[in-house]
């Protein structure tokens, strides 16, 4: 077993309720687990090989636990005729919206959609996430959904990344189904979910309930088909219309509920119970330009973990930084830069059901950090647009960028 | 003459109305200037080294047209006071606000500024900005406005990017002078003004026109002092109320008016009439939480050229991500991707008296340039947080990302 010893670092260990940070801090890896974190004069002496941080500033490696990353081409067409002026109708008639994706998704190898994310994912792991969470629902079948499923997985076995794959076939009706949703559901009930279940290629199961999306009744049945196969469950919920979905994925024990800037005050209670992370994106409250902010005072006095994500999609939110949602969130959410740090460390590994593995720089968990070249963490959050990780270390591989 | 032809690119040239984009470009380049661009079945065969561009996107070399990129401190920390609740108030008592950056911009040494600001310049160059505008303006004295612009003049000498240095004296009135207005600007227009315009450190000036900085009278005063140096001004106005700074200036031939949220309709033609830029920095709007819009529509009409910058300061915009700044003007101010472009480049150009040289791909132009992997320049503005640069060109010598 070799050990390795990260000295002469600050350690931002997210560990109770606050940063955590321990100055003149030392870790020691080994296996890819902290075997030692906290004060440098109090760290055992068992040899090991040195890695001097520097007097860097070191936080648990990021997780976005919520991003549609792989998906065939891209909307800036879409966006541009739109501020030229074009009308959903018109953008429609191009072609454009999801179905554009879907049909780009579709037409795309395996091998071109891998390029592709592996492209844009380049600027997660240059920021020090070392965690991602991969939804499907580009494909809409059974092979289309299996060949997004099957690039996520490359992806966290060809790059320093950890992948959660979650299956969102409940993302949209496919052209083949318009109009029949609920027959389209039992095809993905009945034959997609139980046959890229039994290829191990989902981690969780995730659902759009909302007025353009599937109602609860719909939702309520994916999540069960999930649940019946024991697959953890999580929600797009209250982004554009109060349906109750949030709460009534957490009756049923859901990992997370996402985006909720229509959620209830009076139904944080119930996520609070279940233990339910309410997952935010502000880069697509930024791009929509919603105005209707989430339930922030609900959900802090309630103590719901609140966990922060790019939401990356083609559609609504083409965001390619995980730091720049820390500004956002404290920006347009009021957000504190301790809660947003939080958001896509702690509270997101509990998001992806993964917070006794990851989410801290804790003894026991995976040695996944981030470096940064910064005096505190609040700097984070204040900058925009700036990426200050100067290094990188997974499962205890480290490198300098 | 070495001539180097760079071949097989997608030149978005920003000549005339459009993009200007010539598919199967080749762009040929001899002593930092450009001597051909166009077609590559029409380019003149003299020889020369080719580089071939793969197919990727160029556009020119992009100009943040205005920014405070050399400061001492930071300040995070008043950010974290103010979303835990602190009132501006508290954040003064505690010796915040942009008396701190001043205080900890006259204690550091030149070399720590260069290094402080040479590292936030990386994010410009990486991005393929080759002209950044730096302002000083957190020294506020003779010594420590030398310092700043000094500075500024090093970056430009150590990096591969133009500098052009704005003085900014008429910031704010340091503490030494505090009640007493007038008598900082005798000394700023007596004193420091000429001393630095004779060490050949100033290219422009500046003023902070506005309710809580200079009234119109005060600015004039300045910008009457820098004309008569022959020096080019540019004027803060109308950011959070409107004094009419914008217009008149404007009727002072102001390469610029920047900010321009409260400017009021009925003086967009004086900018017109004069050919001064809007610079508009949708950073500052979004992180002041801004709500006033500019007047769009006016400026459109009256087809006054619309710059974007970045406005980098540690006060009211923490930004270092121009290419962010594409993404915000098109979200925030429904810019088209095409104007948002234009205005970081040739708009930008304008907007710092340089048009003749830089902003555009054209014959007898530096050879600035950035190479981009994108299919389509509203990709620049669509893409959240992306940065898609993989090449830059700067007075002719090049190099991949
Ligand atoms: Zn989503
Ligand atoms: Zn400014």
């Amino acid at each position: 077993m070799q050990l390795t010893r990260y000295v002469n670092g600050r350690f931002c260990t997210m560990q109770g309720k606050d940063y955590g940070l321990v100055e003149n801090g030392e870790m020691q890896v080994a296996d890819g687990r902290i075997q030692y974190i906290g004060a440098a004069k109090m760290a055992p002496d068992n040899g090991g090989e040195r890695i001097d941080l520097q007097g860097a500033l070191i936080t648990p490696g990021l997780i976005d636990c919520h991003t549609h990353l792989v998906y065939g081409g891209h909307r800036a067409n879409e966006f541009e005729m739109r501020l030229n002026g074009a009308s959903y109708a018109d953008i429609a008639k191009a072609g454009g919206g999801i179905v554009s994706t879907v049909a780009a998704t579709r037409a795309a190898s395996v091998e071109i959609l891998f390029e592709q994310a592996s492209k844009r994912l380049k600027h997660w792991l240059a920021e020090g996430v070392t965690t991602i969470e991969i939804k499907s629902g580009y494909g809409l079948d059974l092979a289309s959904e299996r060949k997004m499923l099957q690039v996520a997985t490359r992806l966290g076995e060809q790059h320093p990344i950890s992948v959660r794959r979650t299956f969102l076939g409940a993302h949209a009706v496919p052209p083949e189904f318009a109009g029949k949703a609920d027959q389209y559901l039992d095809y993905l009930i009945d034959e997609v979910l139980p046959t890229l279940h039994q290829e191990r290629l989902v981690d969780a199961v995730d659902v759009f309930c909302e007025s353009i999306g599937f109602s609860w009744a719909q939702s309520e049945r994916m999540l069960e088909a999930a649940r019946r196969l024991s697959l953890p469950i999580k929600i797009h919920a209250e982004q554009l219309s109060n349906l109750q979905g949030a709460k009534k994925a957490a009756e049923m024990d859901a990992l997370s509920a996402d985006h909720l800037e229509f959620l209830n005050p009076v139904d944080v209670p119930t996520l609070a119970k279940h233990g339910t992370v309410a997952v935010l994106l502000p880069a697509a409250f930024y791009f929509l330009r919603e105005t209707k902010l989430p339930p922030m005072e609900a959900l802090r006095q309630h103590k719901v973990p609140i966990a922060l994500a790019s939401d990356s999609n083609p559609g609504s939110s083409p965001a390619e930084s995980l730091l720049l949602m820390l500004n956002m969130a404290c920006t347009l959410f009021r957000m504190t830069p301790l809660e947003a740090l939080q958001g896509v460390t702690i509270h997101a590994a509990k998001a992806l059901g993964a917070a006794n593995e990851i989410g801290s720089l804790e003894r026991g968990k995976f040695a996944d950090f981030a470096v940064f070249d910064c005096q505190h963490p609040a700097e984070l959050s204040y900058r925009i647009g700036a990426n200050s990780c100067i290094g990188r270390g997974y499962r205890g591989a480290f490198s300098w960028r």
